[in-house]
């Protein structure tokens, strides 16, 4: 699963999750008294869902018990109808039974926002606008959030404050105009980053293209400011539309000719989609 | 903020956050050398929403920097409109810019949880019904997110498989009946915890009475049924709908006479809230 | 080995008890140059005892090295004898050194609360009450101590803090009255728990049954008083006994009539049980 | 407390300890509403003790709650008595329950301990011999055990493997001598360690004297055999006598003459001594 | 100390650096009883450098004893000379003992880069071209020793493999060519990254330009070639000159005209500079 | 690899330097969509070294991606030559890229000390002397260091504080004379420990000896110097030259008949040697 954490890093964090879920044990499998009963498990659909975190979710079982054996039926992205099998796991009763609900709350929530960034990657398609995630995840879920976008057919904007330079307005406010932050980011930066910076309102936009930016993030605009950027902009120079963009209605905008569109409703406000795990003790 | 996490606990789930999001520092900020300029900044709710963990999204301006100072001006589980103040931070401009995404990650997360809890709570308001969380909750906040439900005004079920005991169909599978797995569960049980055990039609709930459950899951039943059972349960067995149910679907469950509905969308499918942070350099 | 930790949770625990015991290297074999030298080694009981936490102990030699093969020969809580084989490993003479007093302190222990409390639970034997532990184990080592008196033949009181309900002395105090503390918790708590409240002479007791507790701890009283309590509880009323229970001193206790038996003794005054490696060199 | 761990891991191992107690809060304290209700409360001494392990006792409070303030009344290594009180502990009610049974766990297992300890110091007061832990410690526990000892008034042997050379019965068979174990272990060891081997007879003390060994370790030797030992070793060469010593029995021991004696019941076997926490809701 | 740790993580490299040279203790100074004499001591330069850590050296004695006070005499980046005193530090002897090889292990190492980088800077002054650093780092050490080339004048490379895009060639024998490899990096990436491919050869070189490359780096080039690639360059095109460049050997492929020269022996083979602790026991 | 850390803090160490070059992926190889082509890669030495670290630097790419297959050529010690192939990897082209540098790393370093530590030996050929390091390591990796020193032909001095006892000047300034802190050493120590006590003078060794230290370190004496106190010492008191020993000056120290050499060089100012991965995609 390319989500970018690296395999001891995901399975701390579905231990994590599994140990959550079970601190001290299954009270209730502990006193059923199972022994080696097995059981064979389906993901089943209930909706129509585009797949995201299906090895994740097998790990899982894997994990709650080295003698389960687990499988993803569907590639990641793939998407999926009601009644449709995701995966397959068989192992004992108690293993499955531990493991089904964190499983489950993981791959609904990936697949959820797997599905969202989808619909919103159809919404847009046909015009030269791409779609670009936020930092508006999950704490603890950035990386498998920002791999359901990719998984959903989006780009990923920067992970996180490191790795990418983007100057919003109170960065322009510390260093007192739009100009000099450009200036400051340009001359201390090293080679390998662009300096994308945050415009308001067409004279932002101006000044920011003045200053040499060579992103330039139109913030809140309505589409016609939009438009007019994107007519005045000096060739390769990006933009990227941001603020308050939700599904359904990302297409206008994409229409003005921006470059991007980041929507911080794909992981902030994505529903969690139907999947059920149906177990068949053995 | 009495969620069930340490304050050592809490702290670290804050520091993880604040790390994923600036694993190696704020690239931006960093190049832009605001030395020791200092900012003011206020939480803003830019919806009607009720507030929940205020007192975690202040302490990441103070686990970023110790030279911040944050502090809540409302209390967990008040009411707020669009233009109300939350809470207010003074601090290094750099910290509050560092601290910021994190903060409002996890504010607008809980918030929406506690909002989404208090509308339904208010949905069965008068009937005797109480309203229940589920485990469908988010990998690694748990216990956070059960606390943003009772902050909503609702009661926690167990918080997970190892703190009480509920007996589901699987486990009925695997024990053979529902009366044989009734009475392993009571025979090996300590004296601290009832067995509640689910059903799926009024034969399985007459099966679960008869086996002497003391707590009975009404799983997926139309309200009609739910009724039924209503009339007939013994003196001091307590019953739970539960099943798919969704805001604004809740009264007409309440209203059959069960005890407790429980609702796994209150967790796995709330929206974050709208609330900014709002920065003035000083 | 169902002791309520994860396989992971395990290993690291033996593996902090490894690093504890050589945090870096094991000076002596280091000097001595085995090289690729191999050993068989036997667990040797030395006195009468249960058994209990061999696999944790044969688990240890994996641990400390892969090459290790390492089995048990008993199941958990079987009786031994003195020179009765528990178990048997073979692996490089290097690890089977490295492991040896790791994989002893732990079996030794752990088949000494088990021994204790079969002792315990043999003396009870034909009475109506239950075996319980109690809170008072060593710290790091809660569940495996709680796993010790379950292989021993007793049942578990709850785990700790954060999975019952048991209203002590200074609860009532703080709430004001034993009906008041019982009312608080009956209102507010969720419908898998009973509530526990702790009576130290008959006016207590009465209180509690009068507040509506579910079970209670009848603290201190001798013998003649818990009868009289047992005479006067309602049908449904389950009763604990508590407070310098010690072993050899239990059955008249267990005569009364009373439920349970909760004995600090069993964790926090067992003694470790005689077992040597025998190590041979090949 | 000068027990060997740094404050940060310290803290640790009591945090540790106190999530175990309490993984996901008390559940019961929660439910009873106690508020900004403090507390005072005293540790008090059951039985004739010797004080071990209070300022971590104390410090337990301090970490479940900054609002506690604790101080330790005796300092480590003092005698009490039935009725003495050792500590004082002021704070939230909440924070004093939640922290009181962790607290005490340690205190009465480390006082235990030195109390043992001390008794058996006195057995051989009078005598050239000093008495030695050994490493059968409570995993997890080691440098608290170890201090326990000191703290009782003896003297600890290695802490584990990585710091002292010894060379058993097992090295010797792997070496194929003892004076071919003696001679790798002195070639190949920095200066600043001694050797010691293990000899199980007067043959054997006889060879690990030729050897060059500069500590000897009598294992199992009935005390005729010591005292023979003794009056056959060379000048500067140090003597321990190991192996099934029990308090009670460590005079006759001591009285041969030998340097050491060690002793693995100070640790092993030792049992909680008997103190309780009053508390007083203010 | 603005080296991109949050304070928790440096505290906890401090912290594991210190446990790494005492795990159990100092047992020398706990022979020693020195009880709570106290101690003052100052960091002496033994020979010219440029300081660097200083913050982070400091910071280790009180994270060794909260009673120490140390603080950092100048301030970062500070070229000394011998005798200069570079900070001041007053504690318990114990603890300036127990932190001192630690605190001057670090502070000699990152002052050592810092040294070697200042004169690498100087040795280039008056070009256009700047000193990069590389991922030559000491594994465990990265962000601290990038904080040193930054503290020694130069401008970080990418920090490592997640936060920038360097096309080597081995990336480009997997993509099949220059130009598929850049062509393929530039669709998928976001749009704050630029696209940076290595070139061994001026055809290289020129297949990177013709492919879109915005930085290219010349790898193990003669001055000659890299002056050439300077003259055939388009406008915007960035050079990086690399590979097996040494200070002394810098200035010469500085006066080529390429933008920047990386530099390993920045980081993977600075020596330490001579700094002595001077304690004076109070 | 006889490094003296367990299996799996070896692993940590290595997950952690893979994490800390790749915290989130890599960005370049993950735009390359290499998918599942596999590459061939050896380490080739560019120079003269001593191999060490090999068993580590293969482990990485097996960290890296568990389809990487990786093996050691050469065994640890082994002197090469420029053009000597040390080891070979066979794995997905994406892990090999992402394990590289790590790798490389960490093997140029420790086979840069073992082949200081190698020359350092020869050059005190045929003198009854031997080489020992010193605790001047780079922080956390003691261990590893201390293993490349044994594996280049010298002897580790005490591991850190916790294991060995050595009374420098400050301790003795502490103690009030060298009298005094020797007394009190060996007085409270174990038997299994050697007092070693600094002289800077002949004064100060003469009260060493006098005082019974078993081992002195001649701290920064001259050669003629040190051969008095060689001709004074009595007999098994062993003697240790130190301060400012460098490779290429110590034969002279060497040949004044002294025990031990330390050189704090051997670890504090190792240059990385140079090594390569040449790669291969299949």
């Amino acid at each position: 699963m390319a989500c970018g954490m690296s395999p001891t890093d995901l399975d701390a964090l579905l231990l994590a999750a599994l140990k959550e879920d079970a601190p001290f044990g299954d009270l209730t499998t502990g006193l059923l008294g199972f022994a080696d009963l097995r059981a064979a498990a389906v993901f089943l659909a209930k909706e129509r869902l585009v797949v995201c975190g299906l090895p994740a979710a097998v790990r899982v079982f894997e994990l709650a018990d080295a003698r389960c054996e687990a499988s993803a039926l569907l590639p990641e992205g793939q998407a999926a109808n009601a009644g449709d099998i995701l995966g397959r796991i068989e192992g004992p009763l108690e293993a499955v039974l531990l493991a089904e609900r964190t499983a489950l709350n993981l791959l609904q929530r990936l697949s959820g926002i797997a599905t969202l960034t989808r619909d919103a990657v159809e919404e847009i398609r046909g015009t030269a606008a791409r779609l670009l995630d936020t930092r508006k995840t999950t704490p603890g879920l950035r990386l498998l959030e920002k791999y359901a976008v990719r998984t959903g057919g989006a780009t990923n904007h920067r992970t996180g404050l490191s790795d990418g330079i983007l100057i919003k307005d109170n960065h322009i406010a510390g260093a007192g105009s739009i100009a000099e932050a450009v200036r400051r980011a340009r001359s201390a930066a090293g080679a390998l980053w662009r300096v994308e910076v945050e415009a308001k309102s067409l004279e932002e936009f101006r000044d920011a293209v003045g200053a040499g930016a060579e992103v330039i993030l139109l913030d809140n605009m309505d589409p016609e400011t939009m438009a007019q950027a994107v007519r005045e902009r000096p060739p390769g120079v990006l933009l990227e539309a941001s603020g308050g963009l939700k599904p359904g209605g990302l297409r206008r905008v994409a229409e003005t000719g921006v470059d991007y569109l980041s929507v911080g409703a794909l992981t902030h406000s994505a529903r969690a989609v139907d999947i059920s795990l149906e177990i068949e003790p053995a």
